[in-house]
Protein backbone atom coordinates (compact mmCIF):
# COMPACT_ATOMS: atom_id res chain seq x y z
CA UNK A 1 0.00 0.00 0.00
CA UNK A 2 1.64 2.92 -1.39
CA UNK A 3 0.79 6.49 0.17
CA UNK A 4 -0.32 8.89 -2.42
CA UNK A 5 -1.74 12.09 -0.62
CA UNK A 6 -1.51 13.42 2.83
CA UNK A 7 -3.60 16.09 3.77
CA UNK A 8 -3.16 17.66 7.08
CA UNK A 9 -6.86 19.20 8.73
CA UNK A 10 -5.78 22.18 10.49
CA UNK A 11 -7.91 22.23 13.89
CA UNK A 12 -11.73 22.97 12.98
CA UNK A 13 -10.70 22.51 9.62
CA UNK A 14 -12.46 19.89 7.02
CA UNK A 15 -11.92 18.38 3.59
CA UNK A 16 -13.48 16.26 0.93
CA UNK A 17 -12.68 14.15 -1.49
CA UNK A 18 -12.75 10.92 -4.11
CA UNK A 19 -12.05 7.65 -3.10
CA UNK A 20 -12.06 4.76 -5.55
CA UNK A 21 -13.19 1.47 -5.12
CA UNK A 22 -10.00 -0.22 -3.17
CA UNK A 23 -8.18 2.33 -2.43
CA UNK A 24 -7.94 3.33 1.86
CA UNK A 25 -8.30 6.16 3.76
CA UNK A 26 -6.53 6.71 6.80
CA UNK A 27 -7.42 9.17 9.80
CA UNK A 28 -4.73 9.71 11.77
CA UNK A 29 -4.89 11.71 14.86
CA UNK A 30 -0.90 13.18 15.44
CA UNK A 31 -1.51 14.81 18.94
CA UNK A 32 -3.96 12.16 20.24
CA UNK A 33 -7.05 12.95 22.42
CA UNK A 34 -9.17 14.62 18.91
CA UNK A 35 -12.25 13.47 17.11
CA UNK A 36 -12.41 13.32 13.16
CA UNK A 37 -16.22 13.74 12.10
CA UNK A 38 -16.21 10.87 8.73
CA UNK A 39 -19.07 10.76 6.06
CA UNK A 40 -19.61 9.03 2.94
CA UNK A 41 -21.65 9.09 -0.67
CA UNK A 42 -21.72 7.14 -3.61
CA UNK A 43 -20.07 8.49 -6.36
CA UNK A 44 -22.68 9.44 -9.07
CA UNK A 45 -23.49 6.80 -10.94
CA UNK A 46 -22.21 8.31 -14.35
CA UNK A 47 -19.25 10.22 -12.64
CA UNK A 48 -16.07 10.53 -14.09
CA UNK A 49 -12.95 11.06 -12.00
CA UNK A 50 -13.76 15.01 -11.43
CA UNK A 51 -17.52 14.16 -10.78
CA UNK A 52 -20.11 14.32 -8.09
CA UNK A 53 -21.46 12.66 -5.28
CA UNK A 54 -25.40 11.07 -5.12
CA UNK A 55 -26.67 12.66 -2.25
CA UNK A 56 -29.27 9.50 -2.10
CA UNK A 57 -26.86 7.04 -1.28
CA UNK A 58 -25.24 7.91 2.06
CA UNK A 59 -23.19 6.56 5.04
CA UNK A 60 -26.30 5.13 6.90
CA UNK A 61 -25.30 4.36 11.00
CA UNK A 62 -28.29 2.75 11.05
CA UNK A 63 -27.87 0.03 8.43
CA UNK A 64 -24.25 -0.82 10.22
CA UNK A 65 -25.77 -1.20 13.49
CA UNK A 66 -27.94 -3.46 11.82
CA UNK A 67 -26.11 -5.62 9.93
CA UNK A 68 -22.83 -5.46 12.72
CA UNK A 69 -25.04 -5.96 15.43
CA UNK A 70 -23.40 -3.17 17.22
CA UNK A 71 -23.25 0.54 17.77
CA UNK A 72 -19.48 0.24 17.95
CA UNK A 73 -17.37 -0.19 14.80
CA UNK A 74 -13.40 -1.34 14.78
CA UNK A 75 -11.32 -4.18 12.78
CA UNK A 76 -13.43 -6.15 10.28
CA UNK A 77 -16.61 -3.57 10.84
CA UNK A 78 -18.36 -3.18 7.35
CA UNK A 79 -19.96 0.41 6.77
CA UNK A 80 -23.24 0.28 4.61
CA UNK A 81 -25.14 2.94 3.10
CA UNK A 82 -28.58 3.33 3.22
CA UNK A 83 -29.48 1.34 0.47
CA UNK A 84 -27.37 -2.24 1.72
CA UNK A 85 -24.35 -1.31 -0.04
CA UNK A 86 -21.18 -1.57 1.61
CA UNK A 87 -19.31 1.78 1.26
CA UNK A 88 -16.04 1.34 3.55
CA UNK A 89 -14.32 -1.67 5.62
CA UNK A 90 -12.13 -0.90 8.52
CA UNK A 91 -8.82 -2.49 7.56
CA UNK A 92 -6.87 -1.16 10.57
CA UNK A 93 -7.88 0.60 14.03
CA UNK A 94 -5.09 1.11 16.38
CA UNK A 95 -7.49 3.36 18.97
CA UNK A 96 -10.36 0.80 19.10
CA UNK A 97 -13.40 2.96 20.07
CA UNK A 98 -15.18 5.23 18.06
CA UNK A 99 -18.79 6.76 18.00
CA UNK A 100 -22.01 6.55 15.44
CA UNK A 101 -24.69 7.65 17.18
CA UNK A 102 -23.93 11.30 17.23
CA UNK A 103 -24.56 13.99 14.36
CA UNK A 104 -21.48 16.14 13.75
CA UNK A 105 -21.07 19.54 15.56
CA UNK A 106 -23.28 21.96 13.47
CA UNK A 107 -23.47 26.24 14.37
CA UNK A 108 -27.09 25.35 15.78
CA UNK A 109 -25.51 23.09 18.16
CA UNK A 110 -23.38 25.75 19.60
CA UNK A 111 -26.02 28.31 19.76
CA UNK A 112 -28.73 25.55 21.56
CA UNK A 113 -26.55 24.15 24.08
CA UNK A 114 -23.86 27.08 25.01
CA UNK A 115 -25.37 30.18 23.52
CA UNK A 116 -22.26 30.82 20.82
CA UNK A 117 -22.98 32.36 17.80
CA UNK A 118 -21.13 31.79 14.58
CA UNK A 119 -18.97 28.87 16.14
CA UNK A 120 -16.79 26.76 13.64
CA UNK A 121 -18.50 23.22 13.20
CA UNK A 122 -17.81 19.99 11.78
CA UNK A 123 -21.24 20.39 9.69
CA UNK A 124 -20.45 23.53 8.48
CA UNK A 125 -16.56 22.88 7.36
CA UNK A 126 -17.97 18.97 5.97
CA UNK A 127 -20.72 20.89 4.06
CA UNK A 128 -18.49 23.63 2.44
CA UNK A 129 -15.91 20.72 1.38
CA UNK A 130 -18.84 18.87 -0.27
CA UNK A 131 -20.85 21.31 -1.36
CA UNK A 132 -18.52 21.49 -4.66
CA UNK A 133 -19.25 17.37 -5.08
CA UNK A 134 -23.14 18.18 -5.42
CA UNK A 135 -23.92 17.24 -1.56
CA UNK A 136 -26.02 19.92 -0.08
CA UNK A 137 -25.65 20.84 3.54
CA UNK A 138 -28.98 19.12 4.41
CA UNK A 139 -28.18 15.46 3.24
CA UNK A 140 -25.07 15.36 5.84
CA UNK A 141 -26.36 12.37 7.80
CA UNK A 142 -25.06 10.77 11.38
CA UNK A 143 -21.20 10.83 11.37
CA UNK A 144 -18.65 8.09 11.44
CA UNK A 145 -17.35 10.12 14.98
CA UNK A 146 -13.55 8.54 15.17
CA UNK A 147 -11.74 8.35 18.50
CA UNK A 148 -15.46 10.00 19.92
CA UNK A 149 -16.77 7.77 22.90
CA UNK A 150 -19.60 7.91 23.64
CA UNK A 151 -21.10 5.21 26.17
CA UNK A 152 -25.05 4.84 26.68
CA UNK A 153 -26.65 3.15 29.67
CA UNK A 154 -28.51 0.45 28.54
CA UNK A 155 -31.46 0.43 31.50
CA UNK A 156 -31.77 4.38 30.81
CA UNK A 157 -30.01 5.07 27.40
CA UNK A 158 -28.19 8.13 29.07
CA UNK A 159 -25.15 8.73 27.21
CA UNK A 160 -22.10 9.78 28.54
CA UNK A 161 -19.03 11.14 26.35
CA UNK A 162 -15.79 10.23 27.41
CA UNK A 163 -11.84 11.68 26.44
CA UNK A 164 -11.22 10.31 23.06
CA UNK A 165 -10.10 7.42 22.34
CA UNK A 166 -6.66 8.02 20.33
CA UNK A 167 -3.43 8.60 21.14
CA UNK A 168 -0.94 10.38 19.65
CA UNK A 169 -0.73 8.86 16.13
CA UNK A 170 -3.17 6.35 16.77
CA UNK A 171 -5.40 5.94 13.39
CA UNK A 172 -8.25 4.25 11.67
CA UNK A 173 -7.77 2.71 7.51
CA UNK A 174 -10.98 3.26 5.79
CA UNK A 175 -10.98 0.64 2.79
CA UNK A 176 -13.55 1.69 -0.15
CA UNK A 177 -15.98 -0.78 -1.52
CA UNK A 178 -17.26 1.44 -3.78
CA UNK A 179 -16.45 4.76 -5.57
CA UNK A 180 -16.97 7.20 -2.81
CA UNK A 181 -17.03 10.79 -2.33
CA UNK A 182 -15.81 10.92 1.65
CA UNK A 183 -15.75 14.31 3.91
CA UNK A 184 -13.44 14.08 6.78
CA UNK A 185 -13.65 17.25 10.00
CA UNK A 186 -11.17 17.78 12.72
CA UNK A 187 -13.80 18.28 15.06
CA UNK A 188 -14.77 21.94 16.34
CA UNK A 189 -16.02 21.45 19.44
CA UNK A 190 -14.06 22.39 22.74
CA UNK A 191 -16.19 19.97 24.85
CA UNK A 192 -15.47 16.81 22.92
CA UNK A 193 -11.59 16.68 22.63
CA UNK A 194 -10.93 17.08 25.98
CA UNK A 195 -10.57 20.72 25.81
CA UNK A 196 -7.98 21.50 23.27
CA UNK A 197 -8.93 21.58 19.28
CA UNK A 198 -6.07 19.72 17.73
CA UNK A 199 -5.52 18.79 14.01
CA UNK A 200 -6.13 15.61 11.78
CA UNK A 201 -3.84 13.98 9.14
CA UNK A 202 -5.60 12.36 6.41
CA UNK A 203 -4.00 9.91 3.88
CA UNK A 204 -4.89 8.36 0.48
CA UNK A 205 -3.78 5.08 -0.12
CA UNK A 206 -3.52 4.39 -3.84
CA UNK A 207 -4.26 6.64 -6.58
CA UNK A 208 -6.67 8.99 -5.69
CA UNK A 209 -8.37 12.42 -6.69
CA UNK A 210 -8.66 15.72 -4.54
CA UNK A 211 -10.31 18.39 -3.76
CA UNK A 212 -6.65 20.41 -3.45
CA UNK A 213 -6.35 20.71 0.38
CA UNK A 214 -7.37 21.25 3.44
CA UNK A 215 -9.68 24.28 4.39
CA UNK A 216 -7.99 27.54 5.68
CA UNK B 1 -58.21 17.14 22.53
CA UNK B 2 -60.63 16.09 19.54
CA UNK B 3 -59.84 13.17 17.08
CA UNK B 4 -60.33 13.88 13.49
CA UNK B 5 -59.51 11.20 11.47
CA UNK B 6 -57.81 7.30 12.30
CA UNK B 7 -56.41 4.90 10.12
CA UNK B 8 -55.88 1.43 10.39
CA UNK B 9 -52.83 0.13 9.26
CA UNK B 10 -53.26 -3.78 8.38
CA UNK B 11 -49.99 -5.42 8.51
CA UNK B 12 -47.01 -5.04 6.44
CA UNK B 13 -48.56 -1.48 5.36
CA UNK B 14 -48.00 2.21 5.75
CA UNK B 15 -49.63 5.75 5.01
CA UNK B 16 -48.17 9.38 5.17
CA UNK B 17 -49.68 12.11 6.23
CA UNK B 18 -49.84 16.22 6.80
CA UNK B 19 -49.70 16.98 10.54
CA UNK B 20 -50.15 20.72 11.35
CA UNK B 21 -47.90 22.25 14.29
CA UNK B 22 -49.69 21.79 17.26
CA UNK B 23 -51.47 18.47 16.49
CA UNK B 24 -50.93 15.28 17.85
CA UNK B 25 -50.35 12.30 16.37
CA UNK B 26 -51.63 9.03 18.49
CA UNK B 27 -49.70 5.47 17.32
CA UNK B 28 -51.62 2.60 18.90
CA UNK B 29 -50.92 -1.06 18.71
CA UNK B 30 -54.19 -2.45 19.45
CA UNK B 31 -53.10 -5.67 19.27
CA UNK B 32 -50.09 -5.30 21.30
CA UNK B 33 -46.07 -6.63 20.12
CA UNK B 34 -46.18 -4.88 17.17
CA UNK B 35 -43.31 -2.42 16.08
CA UNK B 36 -44.58 0.93 13.82
CA UNK B 37 -41.73 2.73 12.37
CA UNK B 38 -42.55 6.69 12.42
CA UNK B 39 -40.63 9.75 10.25
CA UNK B 40 -40.65 13.35 9.77
CA UNK B 41 -39.82 15.59 7.36
CA UNK B 42 -40.92 19.48 7.78
CA UNK B 43 -43.72 20.65 5.49
CA UNK B 44 -41.87 22.83 2.29
CA UNK B 45 -41.40 25.96 3.52
CA UNK B 46 -44.18 28.17 0.80
CA UNK B 47 -46.94 24.37 1.03
CA UNK B 48 -50.15 24.83 1.08
CA UNK B 49 -52.58 22.41 2.90
CA UNK B 50 -51.96 20.00 0.20
CA UNK B 51 -47.93 20.66 -0.60
CA UNK B 52 -45.18 18.29 0.01
CA UNK B 53 -42.27 18.26 2.45
CA UNK B 54 -38.83 19.29 2.67
CA UNK B 55 -36.25 16.07 1.81
CA UNK B 56 -33.41 18.54 3.20
CA UNK B 57 -34.81 18.05 6.72
CA UNK B 58 -35.81 15.44 7.75
CA UNK B 59 -35.87 14.02 11.85
CA UNK B 60 -32.74 13.15 13.13
CA UNK B 61 -31.50 10.58 15.50
CA UNK B 62 -28.18 11.25 16.42
CA UNK B 63 -29.35 15.14 16.97
CA UNK B 64 -32.17 13.68 19.39
CA UNK B 65 -29.39 11.71 20.99
CA UNK B 66 -27.34 14.57 21.08
CA UNK B 67 -30.01 16.85 23.03
CA UNK B 68 -31.60 14.62 24.73
CA UNK B 69 -28.29 13.00 26.32
CA UNK B 70 -30.21 9.70 25.67
CA UNK B 71 -30.31 6.89 22.93
CA UNK B 72 -33.99 6.42 24.19
CA UNK B 73 -37.19 8.46 23.87
CA UNK B 74 -40.44 8.72 25.98
CA UNK B 75 -42.77 11.05 27.29
CA UNK B 76 -41.45 14.85 27.17
CA UNK B 77 -38.93 13.81 24.78
CA UNK B 78 -38.36 16.28 21.73
CA UNK B 79 -37.21 14.71 18.63
CA UNK B 80 -35.74 17.29 16.39
CA UNK B 81 -34.30 17.48 13.19
CA UNK B 82 -30.69 17.89 11.52
CA UNK B 83 -31.29 21.23 11.15
CA UNK B 84 -32.09 21.29 15.34
CA UNK B 85 -35.65 22.32 14.84
CA UNK B 86 -37.66 20.51 17.36
CA UNK B 87 -40.25 18.58 15.10
CA UNK B 88 -42.02 16.43 17.75
CA UNK B 89 -42.60 16.14 21.44
CA UNK B 90 -43.52 12.51 23.03
CA UNK B 91 -46.56 14.01 24.97
CA UNK B 92 -47.68 10.65 25.99
CA UNK B 93 -46.32 6.89 25.79
CA UNK B 94 -47.71 4.16 27.91
CA UNK B 95 -45.54 1.42 26.81
CA UNK B 96 -41.87 3.02 27.49
CA UNK B 97 -39.27 1.70 25.73
CA UNK B 98 -38.58 2.35 21.71
CA UNK B 99 -36.02 2.19 19.26
CA UNK B 100 -34.40 4.95 17.31
CA UNK B 101 -31.21 3.35 16.40
CA UNK B 102 -32.27 0.82 13.38
CA UNK B 103 -33.38 1.69 9.99
CA UNK B 104 -36.60 0.74 8.61
CA UNK B 105 -36.37 -3.21 7.17
CA UNK B 106 -36.39 -2.94 3.49
CA UNK B 107 -36.29 -5.26 0.76
CA UNK B 108 -31.83 -5.46 0.75
CA UNK B 109 -32.28 -6.32 4.16
CA UNK B 110 -34.43 -9.47 3.96
CA UNK B 111 -32.27 -10.07 0.95
CA UNK B 112 -29.30 -9.70 2.88
CA UNK B 113 -30.14 -11.30 6.29
CA UNK B 114 -32.32 -14.21 4.90
CA UNK B 115 -31.98 -14.96 1.55
CA UNK B 116 -35.94 -14.03 0.73
CA UNK B 117 -36.77 -11.37 -2.28
CA UNK B 118 -39.69 -8.95 -2.53
CA UNK B 119 -40.37 -9.18 1.47
CA UNK B 120 -42.60 -6.30 2.02
CA UNK B 121 -40.65 -3.79 4.22
CA UNK B 122 -41.31 -0.62 6.05
CA UNK B 123 -38.77 1.29 3.59
CA UNK B 124 -40.87 0.35 0.86
CA UNK B 125 -44.01 1.43 2.54
CA UNK B 126 -42.56 4.85 3.58
CA UNK B 127 -41.26 5.18 0.72
CA UNK B 128 -44.88 4.26 -1.68
CA UNK B 129 -46.53 7.21 0.46
CA UNK B 130 -44.35 9.60 1.06
CA UNK B 131 -43.63 9.82 -2.96
CA UNK B 132 -46.48 12.32 -3.63
CA UNK B 133 -45.03 14.70 -1.04
CA UNK B 134 -41.99 15.00 -2.92
CA UNK B 135 -39.90 12.86 -0.99
CA UNK B 136 -37.78 10.10 -2.47
CA UNK B 137 -37.34 6.66 -1.09
CA UNK B 138 -32.89 7.61 -0.70
CA UNK B 139 -34.10 10.23 1.65
CA UNK B 140 -35.59 8.09 4.25
CA UNK B 141 -33.17 8.29 7.34
CA UNK B 142 -33.15 6.36 10.95
CA UNK B 143 -36.53 6.09 11.64
CA UNK B 144 -37.77 6.14 15.74
CA UNK B 145 -39.54 3.09 15.73
CA UNK B 146 -41.84 2.71 18.70
CA UNK B 147 -42.58 0.18 20.75
CA UNK B 148 -39.13 -1.74 19.37
CA UNK B 149 -36.88 -3.04 22.04
CA UNK B 150 -32.91 -2.60 20.70
CA UNK B 151 -30.62 -2.82 24.01
CA UNK B 152 -26.69 -1.84 23.56
CA UNK B 153 -23.94 -3.59 25.24
CA UNK B 154 -21.91 -0.51 26.64
CA UNK B 155 -19.02 -2.96 27.00
CA UNK B 156 -19.28 -4.51 23.73
CA UNK B 157 -21.56 -2.57 21.65
CA UNK B 158 -23.55 -5.61 20.68
CA UNK B 159 -26.99 -4.84 20.26
CA UNK B 160 -29.82 -7.29 21.21
CA UNK B 161 -33.33 -6.74 20.03
CA UNK B 162 -36.41 -8.21 22.31
CA UNK B 163 -40.06 -8.44 22.21
CA UNK B 164 -41.71 -5.30 21.18
CA UNK B 165 -42.80 -3.27 24.19
CA UNK B 166 -46.48 -2.62 23.58
CA UNK B 167 -49.40 -4.56 25.21
CA UNK B 168 -53.19 -4.49 23.31
CA UNK B 169 -54.17 -0.70 23.28
CA UNK B 170 -50.71 0.74 24.36
CA UNK B 171 -50.05 4.14 22.37
CA UNK B 172 -47.76 6.77 21.76
CA UNK B 173 -48.61 10.81 21.53
CA UNK B 174 -46.54 13.01 19.08
CA UNK B 175 -47.58 16.79 18.81
CA UNK B 176 -46.24 18.69 16.22
CA UNK B 177 -43.95 21.35 17.24
CA UNK B 178 -43.73 22.30 12.99
CA UNK B 179 -45.76 21.69 10.07
CA UNK B 180 -45.04 18.04 9.42
CA UNK B 181 -44.98 15.46 6.46
CA UNK B 182 -45.20 12.08 8.71
CA UNK B 183 -44.92 8.54 7.57
CA UNK B 184 -46.05 5.76 9.95
CA UNK B 185 -45.23 1.59 8.93
CA UNK B 186 -46.85 -1.17 10.68
CA UNK B 187 -43.25 -3.27 10.52
CA UNK B 188 -43.09 -5.79 8.14
CA UNK B 189 -40.35 -7.99 10.12
CA UNK B 190 -41.76 -11.05 11.34
CA UNK B 191 -39.12 -11.42 13.58
CA UNK B 192 -39.13 -8.42 15.07
CA UNK B 193 -42.78 -8.48 15.89
CA UNK B 194 -42.22 -11.80 18.15
CA UNK B 195 -43.56 -14.06 15.03
CA UNK B 196 -46.61 -12.54 13.92
CA UNK B 197 -47.54 -9.25 12.04
CA UNK B 198 -50.04 -7.03 13.19
CA UNK B 199 -52.05 -3.68 12.32
CA UNK B 200 -51.39 -0.32 13.89
CA UNK B 201 -54.01 2.61 14.37
CA UNK B 202 -53.08 6.17 13.82
CA UNK B 203 -54.91 9.19 14.96
CA UNK B 204 -54.83 12.53 14.24
CA UNK B 205 -56.05 15.01 17.01
CA UNK B 206 -57.45 17.88 15.36
CA UNK B 207 -58.04 18.86 11.67
CA UNK B 208 -55.23 17.06 9.36
CA UNK B 209 -54.82 16.80 5.92
CA UNK B 210 -53.70 13.23 4.87
CA UNK B 211 -53.43 11.41 1.92
CA UNK B 212 -56.56 9.01 1.66
CA UNK B 213 -55.70 5.96 3.62
CA UNK B 214 -53.11 3.01 4.35
CA UNK B 215 -52.20 1.14 1.91
CA UNK B 216 -53.64 -2.54 0.53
Amino acid sequence: MTRQARLRLEPQTGCALRLDRGHTLRVRSPTGEQVADVVAFAAAPAADAGGGGDPDEWLSSGRTFDYGTSIYVGTGSILYSNRSTPMLTVTADTAGRHDFLLTPCSEEMFERLYGVAGHPSCLGNLAAHLAPFGIPAGRIPTTLNLFMVVTPDPATGRITIGVPSSRPGDHVDLRAEADLIVGVAACSAELTNNGTLKPIEVEVHDPVHYDGGASP
